[in-house]
């Protein structure tokens, strides 16, 4: 049996490997065309189908794809000629600058970094080793990145807080002169904003992923392994404990803490803090329970008002008898 | 009569042409100062103003604009010799590359197709003919895009899907080597992402219009002639019919089936598959006639919650009654 | 005393000075490591603690902060020597253009005002004295910026107005020939998109601040002095009067108008016109105190539901009662 190829379960063709995370797809076992399919140890042999055994389909699949996949040509060999590099700045020997790529005064680039086209660095940004920034990225200055960070095309680290103070009808800028610290193994999706603090630090903790289009306001922090759904918005000065997973377009209040490990469901709305370990969804967002028997009784809400006008004719007719 | 300038039915001046397409605003029919109106056949006329009566004011009000609009001078013309054209890139002989714009190995561009300045074209990307990508956009490797297609600033086309196998409490990457496929007349607004597949590809399908900041993760299958309003975001796996319109920032969840020809109204969630040539509304969504009557309900909760006490308190009192 | 730094309350050092401007904070007045704060008039000092009492404290540190904050190495000064500038482009004397950026013809720049790298600002377009364009934003062709207006990076100006024509199936785009106009002292965030008027323009007031990841469609005019927080969406040919505040990820609809002084609170939907200095939330967005009640009941609707029951039950019963 040759592999030549890595697909999903129903795209897959002979020669290709593919794999069974989902039991939604279960189905598919008997009619994909694969050669080789990996599977979580409990699934029944199918004749005719060659299947690998291991705990966690999904992962090892990975692993198998990151072996086999043809290194592209790299598109970025070194520091490119047109790369706007300050002389104060410090580039690890073995990092890749792209084109039209500006890196201020003071910046530090560590080894096997990567910097695609037009992305620019401001002053004195730190960032680690073996970190891939894509192109078009802004990082502004005085910024810290760890090392293993991935930062996708279109995002701004950085960028001012939103801050202002009103007086007399006038918006006064607060000078937001505070920064952003994205700790190791962070991800960070496309077209993301997070803004600086206004002292301080805005926090991303180590190995944290972060999808599209989400924004993180000043000063908030953000623990250790969290996962943050697309269009997310956290607003300033919050708190995401350890291992949050925020569903997409979610959006969460000021000042206020999500605890460890809580799940919140996407399009909710967190307008108070929600304690560790907590499954919650709606806007504003409740315990998961609770929740699901609110939208339940809402969604038979038309039937309910006519049961109360219904039981209100019955009890005026019950009230009429007795009477007389 | 000389028409001099094209303008909206309530700022037009003496020499303009203008048009009414949406009956909202036909009492300005009267007071308009436009010299010339495109109107329905229905519309009747009005004393001392000129109608044009077509069957589709707003599209003939298009042409004629298309017509008199002066070609500005044309910002890029050939390749700007700032452009950094890798050597195996194969460019029509037409084409118009910006200033600072990088292609990399590979990269096919389709005759007539004006790239902006600062604008990245990863290695192997094919463009069509005839499109039009504005400046500072993003087009990852290995993407395809068809004739006509517009791509407007700021967009992300092929950051990679967000997908991570958590073991240990480590999110570990998966590998994200499939590709967008963009067909021909697709019109991408500004800082929109499209993420590319697991495998395989995310695809758009032909004459499909986005707006500005969408979200479409992975593996996406958006159909023919669908209209994607602004922020809204579709998650991993999803299948978006023919001709579906998705109000502005809708959330759909992943793995869903949105039928041919549906329509989602703005701010609603989809939680499940929705059937062809369906309305819905709401989070979760639901079919539109029955989410209007629970919204209405909704709107006069306090008032039903009133009425249920002042129930209570009366068979209470029959009770009494009928007890003693 | 000296002060050497400025920090919160929370993390003040020995040397900083810091302020108290929510009272959600004040407990940390006796806590604090700050050498000085400054506080509102009416707070009661505290033994061993130096406080400066003035009536905004907020605006005050603002102040103080800005006197003493470290003027950074200017990262631009004068026309950088990469930067493509239109021979027809006026650029006053003393304008800041970074690295890659790009002026096309007819474009005129006031004084003072800095352009960051890899900008591009499209033909003919004007902007204003003292303003600060961050790197990688897009600001399209004929649009007005006036005086000390900030653009943060990747955010787009003047990308076309999400329109077309629909006849046989087939999308028609209509040309978006109007322009934006940015009014004096308006702060835009970071991936933010302004989309060009039809005809005409989309307007924003003078004063106004707007958060990242904000979308305004073609044809909106926002007055003066209005906050628009992140991620909010207002779709086309709307009125957003003077003073609105929209919180985070609010939506509104096509054609309608906010009254002047108005609010809108997170994550509501605006499907009509709202009055002036009115309190609006919830989706579809309603008077405060009318949606807070709705909320409250909501929340005890599965208990609604089960009274309802009961009540139908008892009457059942004393129907059966009466009957026999």
């Amino acid at each position: 049996m040759v592999i030549r190829g890595f697909s999903g379960l129903q795209e897959a063709q002979i020669g290709d490997l593919t794999f069974l995370a989902n039991m939604k797809y279960a189905g598919l076992l008997e009619k994909t065309k694969a050669s080789a399919v990996i599977v979580a140890q409990d699934i029944e042999d199918v004749a005719g189908k060659n299947f690998i055994k291991t705990d966690n389909p999904s992962l090892a699949f990975s692993k198998a794809l990151l072996l086999f996949v043809e290194k592209h040509p790299d598109p970025v060999n070194g520091v490119h000629p047109t790369a706007m590099v300050a002389e104060g700045a410090r580039l690890s020997k073995d990092v890749n600058i792209g084109p039209y790529v500006v890196i201020e005064d003071g910046v530090e680039i560590g080894s096997a970094t990567t910097i695609g086209a037009g992305t620019f660095v401001g002053y004195q940004t730190r960032i680690g080793k073996d970190c891939l920034i894509y192109p078009n990225v802004t990082i502004r200055e005085q910024g810290v990145l760890g090392d293993r960070v991935i930062v996708h095309s279109g995002t701004v680290i950085g960028s001012d807080g939103f801050g202002f103070v009103t007086e007399g009808g006038v918006h006064h800028k607060i000078p937001q002169i505070g920064t952003v610290e994205i700790h190791d193994d962070v991800e960070i999706g496309a077209n993301v904003t997070i803004d600086r603090a206004r002292f301080d630090k805005t926090i991303i903790g180590a190995g944290t992923k972060i999808d599209n289009l989400v924004q993180i306001a000043h000063n908030v922090r953000i623990g250790r392994g969290c996962i943050i759904v697309s269009q997310v918005g956290i607003s300033g000065s919050t708190v995401i404990e350890d291992y949050v997973v925020l569903g997409g377009q979610v959006g969460v209040a000021g000042h206020l803490t999500v605890g460890s490990g809580t799940m919140v469901a996407a399009q909710s709305g967190v307008a108070s803090s929600i304690p560790p370990k907590s499954i919650f969804f709606g806007s504003p967002a409740q315990p998961h329970m609770h929740a699901k028997r609110v939208n339940a009784c809402l969604k038979d809400l038309p039937e309910h008002v006519r049961t109360i006008r219904d039981l209100k004719e019955r009890i005026a007719e019950l009230e009429k008898k007795m009477s007389s």
